[in-house]
């Protein structure tokens, strides 16, 4: 297990331990979204020293842990594909069920090109509903084209 | 490959041949929206009779084709995974990076239990945006809950 | 693709062309249950010599398709693992979040030993209920012992 | 080993090293079926807090271990797919045999959709026989039907 | 697929189009085990001419069939591992259950080497037993020591 | 490592560091084979109570490791596959080229059905012979038919 | 195997049969590198329709070809991975041995980015050089910044 | 987890705890590329005696970790494949999307062989740019030929 | 199946078809190795134009196969891996069981390393032995040593 | 990790620390070809009792570590497959490219059959050339011929 993972480990007993939740730490780290915070103590985004400092008082973290949160963490360590989580998983599902036609619709409007996970932002919001309610995501990705030379 | 699959090929082949686009098929096709009828031709959707009828006439279908067309499919087929398509793979890589936080904050505010992708809808749309216009998808999904018994 | 996986391509699509459905044709071919039937035309168990005929008279199938069908068959081609279907899938996931709880009760209860796959039966029925029917799934597999020697 | 395997692990130890049996643990921690109870202990299930305390208790865990027992676990941790125990493959075995024809003829019966693995409960018994006693298992989701938008 | 496994493919199509038994088959061609003549037929072992061109005549093959079935077969081809088809499954299950206990115990009978699967020979028979018959298998692999140089 | 192959390994060092083997280890733990004994110390068997305590004195092990030895174990765990070591690939090495041979001759001599696993028993001996000795197994297994329904 | 990975074996072959090269292929099609048009006939670039029509003329694709060459053609597909031939391999290679350094690299250099993949362009030209001819290959991919949000 | 590996993640923990930078440790190792050794440091280069003697002075390691720092790594441990993390992956796509087009104009223009990747070189830079700074990289490996014999 | 894989299939049914050999094949071939041409007719190796048409006169191939076989193979393909072959499985197996030992002693040897595998020839041999002939093969490979730049 | 291994990545450090090197080790140990100390050392062989005393003694191992070094080890344990290591890969490359081709040159020359992995030897030398050392491995494998039964 790589020290980054066994600190994303430690994270997640502390914040257990301690009574914590992601709102509540988000809210103490900074002005950025919960998604981004929770993401970095995940390891999936590095902290700017301040934040990691913040994040290593609140969750009884040592020096060389908060120093650790700072560094450009190697993304997606800590994701089992395919998910095993039933939560996780369905997202996975997703992709293999719409994935080809998500291409198909997004070339015919944009032409040969992507959208971009690294310029991008998302939000994930409750939506009430009489019949249950529902978890509404909003993602926004810069379309990137191909270019010819 | 299945007979699904080779229709899937047959579909776009005629599509290309055609010079026909997923937004006139879909507006012939039915009231339903873009993304449901892609899916469908693409082998993740079956179609009601009339629908697979007038898919038939637009893409030179046989009669065989268009029963197929009924069927449950079985989805899934069709998309490799991990996705060897960039436009594709960066959502698998949006779950790699993502997908843990995601769960914990829907787990968080909605507590134990999942987003549907059955009882689930979706829109893709253009984000006009002076740095680049961007692709913009809302996704909606009820919350199940799971239950003690 | 082996020549009895073709063959079960040949069988979906000609009851899709044919307009039959599985409790029709279950019907038509004998006494057994509609799952027994279902799965032998989809490779998974051997048909007697008469109710492969029916088969092939029903599903407009050649002499060597139902000598074909009377063979045992390599059982479990044709289900990719794990499945990309969503329906299929959820059975797959109740085994990787209960799989290890069904090991551990059913060994405390009847001591070290499986229950058998193959002395084996089971239904499906449709359980009616207000907020939304119910798929209703009754197994019943003999309690196989290991023994010392 | 995250940290929660971990504590599986922890769990399976102490309780042969106290002779304890998941029926009693189950009567103890409260009034969910045992299947709950022991998935949860396995690491599929959330307790909570005062099931946790008790489980601490019975299992001589830490406070540390109990709030981790209250977390919303990471599912489908701990079980090798395909299962290398016998017991567990047979599951396995089972979806690989008759997943399709599952789909076949649930479609057929419910139309398109899938049997939920959330809103779902199952019950396990002895069914007594003189040929040998055989493992009874019930299961009954909720039908999800997908809707066109 | 290769030219053999689509051979293989013709051999069981013929086989049950013609109503053969692989006992009769082996008979015909000559008088080596019913076990080297199916073996060979399904591509596992060369046959010699005269051999190939009595199969040839018995399963209605060509001669460019019967000059295949001479040539060294890729042995291993047309066997899914793991085996999805629950006979051949359970001699897999018998490895990884028995694997390293056979390994011991041959290691500590015979010294650092292996039981040949080259020099090898087997029976397969019935063994008649009122609590239901078995299948009785007999192996004999010459050891093979590994030796220092 | 999960707690069973952590006691696996100290099993096979205690063994190394004692100068025993496993056939006097069997003969001290009681009266079945030893290949019974043998697995079940590598993980795949329960032990009875007093068999684990002669194997915990022998071995010198802890009270909670005999505790280990008496529980259900996850059979399978420890032996990878396919095997890397050359002694344990043999057999993997049979299946692949005898396997769909076995499944053909004892379906064709017993009908539709597998042989068990699990009533299932086996003996290892020394043939000798002047080109060089060789290594004899016996298995016998019940057969079980497949029954419909 | 897809429409688009069969036209690529076509175009493989009349090239090889009309003893065309890459260069000059490029150079009939348009002013765009031979990189994109090669990659672009290989299915992983769509062309724009006058160069597909210069494509088939010049390879004897039929009409349906030339409409397929203008899709968007799913990338990845028809380069196995890990590489099976030597040329290709040594590139993963370099991934595997150089990856993390130069991730540690950019990141110190540019902060929490990736470089891009689409806004992306590349040289290959011979080095000449006394001790043997080297292949030179020169990349510059936008650095993409993971903003804040 | 080896003990090169082990190393590797003190290295980076204790550089994140040091607050150095890979420019700066190049700079002090000796007079080599940061490339190399970055590359060093991460297991995938050997380092000279004295050069491993000032890594472990700069980044507190022991006497043991310098001695493993001058032996030859096995290459290629600590990199993921596919890799999860965004930066690395996108050269793991440039090989799926182009690796075949690099293979076809490589052979075209000097033949069969490869460029090695043993005798090969390359620069990482910062390629100023005002629409967004890019990534420059330059590679330059010998061409080796493949010879008859 | 690519075309090259294809062809391969072709040149091995008319080989068996026709009663050559392979020494003899090479022999008309040309004046390199028998590995060489035995090793370019199954798709590892371009033939030069005389011999590919040769090849074509001897094997009753198309003018279409004989100038694919001029093209530059996509090496590796046609070996499955493991390979399930005993005879090729073998070389597998020493890799497995020596490959590390070759490592250290070629880098105690040469220095921080390969052996290439382009820059190689090969022979392989009868050694006659009254125990028994054996193979004998003799391989030589440049020693390829890293740089520091 | 098992303890097997364990001790390897123990053996290794020690070599380091120690600055020892292979042949000085193998000349200490016995009379063997130091390619069998050395894969000894490695996990691939066992070593006898005095051979493995003075292992212990040079590489400063416990009598446990000495005992272990006696056993039969479970062979391949500690090489990755596909191999990372450039070194080792270029070994499984030969199989890839050459594999076919060995297998159709000993089946012609010695009929069917395989040369044994185990009845081996083989030797590593450095073969002085102007253009470049080269590493030159000799092997000699019996050949087992199949028998029919």
């Amino acid at each position: 297990m790589s020290a980054r993972l066994a600190l994303t480990e430690k994270i997640l007993v502390n914040k257990a331990r301690l009574g914590l939740n992601w709102k509540q730490i988000a809210a103490e780290l900074g002005t950025s979204s919960p998604i981004i915070y929770t993401s970095a103590l995940l390891g999936q985004f590095p902290l700017a020293k301040e934040e990691a400092a913040r994040a290593a008082h609140l969750l009884q973290l040592s020096d060389a842990d908060a120093a650790l949160l700072t560094t450009f963490p190697v993304r997606g360590e800590g994701c089992v594909m395919p998910p095993t989580d039933p939560l996780v998983y369905r997202f996975y599902e997703l992709i293999q069920n719409y994935g080809m036609a998500w291409k198909e619709l997004i070339n015919e409007e944009f032409g040969d090109g992507i959208m971009s996970a690294i310029d991008f932002n998302m939000q994930i919001e409750r939506e009430p509903n009489p019949a249950g309610d529902r978890v509404k995501i909003g993602m926004s990705g810069k379309f990137l084209p191909y270019k010819r030379y």
